[in-house]
């Protein structure tokens, strides 16, 4: 049922909530901070899955999977780590009906546990590269919770691969910040920009950590993705070695990187509109809904069968037929707008006897996104569609971006930029300036762009000189 | 590496264990009942996924996702659900650094927390049926485990379905465990018998339970799916109510039916011999591998580029070319036959003169299995050669399981008969004859066949009339 929907631009976080659940995406849960992912939800999510696992194979990766059950004990074998994950923790302590001796942890991700196999697994330099993706369900203890951007219990992938060199774990790094750049890009026409993550940002235990960010409609970030360069951290905690070709002995060096279905939240924010979803084709659980518009059983026979004809055309795309009899034509339209589904594809007895369908595009709604195709050409003209769809949605988000990015200079500058959207600003890489920056504005530092300007500057905080610029945002 | 496998006809439980782990499917975990699932046996039950979630689809099921964690409360809402799970739970009692009000249970199995979403989405007969599956991993606290067969946690899928009618939902229940049946005669070539489940194996809270059954090659069964009739016994403890076409309100009718990584335990157990896996080709990560063969630099290069043309040539199937320098083509064949792949392609330098290659097929080793097919019909005589494999290994399991099973009419010969195998016996219906052979046999009823000889007879524990008779067997 559509029911009012708050206008995005009136109140944009109860815009999302509501149409997350009207859309029916998803649903809270009975326990506080998980939440339920409904059958619209999950077929995004399974697009989202197959685009990524396609990614993963084609460069080399195998999918397995390890215990959700952690020992209490590997977590505190990494500092950093036990460190970051404590506060989040949940702690198993009962099993089959008696007090565990050792307490168990429901994994917060899975360094630790991987590390114990790879160190029974890996032997030699002949058994590395170790490429293993896993696609599971984690649970991070959330206090704040909100439906796909933060929940105690979410899915995501964790790839977790060991190398024997430095530079081959590094490479692996930067190889799938790039698959992930690539399938936001391409199939959730998000943009997003590569970059390092800060100290104070980075992954607890890692030695470094990279990011996909994107900016959402209310010039927010949001960390799309992360990959990151564990060094020879966990090899060391869970003694991972492997023998040399010339007979020594060496720690591996590891990476992971992951994905979660905080993505789902990132498409939401990034394309929708007051109306509800904008979905991009390439990921739309459907791209098109054809809706028949009749009066009078005379017409609906006739339209029924047009349109049963369209949809047999359309065998190559993933369709919904909404030939529902109670409902209006207008309430449909509504519906599936406020779905998100990219093409509408109408059929009334004057199309019918003019032998063709009219398409209306998601993105565009009113005339301009409009058009008659011959019932003929439905396929090749549903293909063109979609593709300007997702071609225009990608070009959007790219525009929104531009128009709230600036490159301020002053702190002045940064602090009412980061209050419309990502401010681009030398910073000389101390925690104290960071720390200033989100004391005053709440901004952070989303990740200091790979893409940079030539050239130096001065901090944007303290004035000093500076090599890089950073990107300041604030974040979800 | 392939290390010295225990005959399977020497130690059934040895041979189990050692192949799973040298062929790699699996791992122990540092958790007591838990496993690593590794690459080859995830790549598996991917396979063995697509299969089932195609059906699912075909039969219009849509997948979705629920929380992992349960308030204990809810399972106490059914008296027999808590009174059967209680013992096999792991309880979450922190949560982010607290001790929890109302504890958390790591789903066992989740008719609890979605009744209580259902209840909340299900409002009219318009909203029926709803016809959800979710893939997902539950955790029951297992003491004897076993990889694969019974492990603490592991992997599987929920159907969970609501019906307007009683009837609606017991065809529901009959039908999926005939797409059961169809996946695993058709994929796994795993023939297998349907029937009802006794009231003493029946699932806690169900008002019937239905099973398919399976032989292994030791002779017992193993429970490989299972499908249940919930009544209104779940609707009752979570309010699940609809209002009807003539406005009355009425519970609905529950199901639920779930397959899990135990499947692939059968496959091994069925199919397997002394000398590792025979994998069913349309589950088979890889269908057949090519092993090129060769002595010096010059025929390694007519052979490489035969082997890579034959590659080329098979990418319709799912193949591995095995060009691996520093291993011996006999190393090659030992380490692929464990691993069960079910075709091997032999490439020498006769065979590139002769433009043929020689495929032997895994499940008949020795000269009968071999045959020499020209490069120009590779693909169609690799495509016979599979289709040949998997009926071949469906028709020895049905003969195998043939050869294991009786019909007994006394006592003494159904305790003689279960240890053997399968033993089909009239059965009164009383816990107590159904007690009794359990505690001088071991054996249980597995089921009672849908497949059932005309007439009736006389139970073969009291020899009392019987309607029916049940397969007893000693099971997994």
């Amino acid at each position: 049922m559509v029911k009012g929907l708050t206008p995005r631009s009136e109140d944009y976080a109860r815009w999302y909530n509501e149409v997350v659940q009207q859309a029916e995406l998803a649903d809270y849960a009975p326990v506080r901070g998980c939440m339920v992912i409904r059958p619209y939800g999950y077929a995004l999510w399974e697009r989202i899955q197959s685009a990524l696992d396609r990614r993963f194979k084609e460069t080399g990766h195998e999918n397995a999977y390890f215990p959700l059950l952690i020992p209490a004990s590997f977590l505190e074998r990494e500092a950093e780590h036990v460190e970051g994950f404590s506060p989040e923790l949940a702690v198993v302590t009962i099993g089959g009906g008696k007090q565990l001796e050792e307490p168990l942890v429901v994994r917060p991700t899975s360094e630790t546990i991987i590390g114990h196999m790879y160190a029974k697994w890996i032997k030699s330099y002949r058994d590395l590269p170790v490429l293993i993706n896993q696609w599971s369900n984690v649970v991070r203890w959330e206090l704040r919770p909100r439906l796909f951007l933060r929940t105690t219990e979410f899915l995501w992938q964790e790839g977790h691969t060991a190398h024997a060199t430095r530079e081959e774990a590094e490479a692996e790094v930067r190889r799938m910040l790039d698959v992930y750049a690539d399938f936001a890009e391409k199939e959730a026409a998000v943009p997003v920009i590569r970059g390092q993550k800060s100290e104070t940002e980075k992954f607890a235990g890692a030695v470094a950590s990279y990011a996909i960010e994107a900016m959402m409609g209310d010039g927010r970030a949001l960390q799309s993705g992360t990959s990151h360069d564990l060094g020879q951290n966990f090899a060391r905690a869970f003694e991972i070695t492997y023998q040399t070709a010339d007979g020594g002995l060496e720690h591996v060096w590891t990476a992971s990187w992951g994905l979660s279905t905080r993505f789902v939240g990132a498409i939401v924010m990034v394309h929708g509109d007051d109306r509800g979803l904008i979905l991009p084709p390439r990921l739309a659980p459907y791209q098109a809904v054809i809706v028949p518009i009749w009066h009078g059983d005379e017409e609906k026979a006739l339209v029924t069968e047009a349109a049963k004809k369209a949809y047999a055309a359309l065998s190559d795309f993933r369709v919904k037929l909404d030939d529902r009899d109670q409902l209006t034509p207008g309430f449909k339209f509504n519906d599936w707008e406020m779905r998100g589904v990219p093409l509408r594809i109408e059929i009334g007895p004057r199309d019918v006897a003019g032998g063709h369908v009219v398409l209306a595009r998601r993105d565009k709604p009113g005339r301009d996104g409009k058009s008659t195709v011959p019932m003929g050409d439905l396929a090749p003209g549903v293909a063109a569609a979609l593709d300007a769809i997702q071609a225009s949605l990608f070009e959007r988000a790219v525009g929104f971006r531009a128009a709230h990015t600036s490159a301020p200079t002053s702190y002045d500058g940064l602090c009412s930029a980061v209050a419309e959207g990502f401010a681009h600003a030398y910073w000389c890489g101390s925690r104290e300036c960071e720390a200033r920056v989100k004391a005053d504005t709440t901004a952070t530092i989303r990740c200091i762009p790979f893409d940079q300007p030539a050239g130096s500057g001065a901090c944007v905080v303290c004035g000093s000189s500076a090599e890089k610029r950073a990107l300041f945002a604030r974040a979800y």
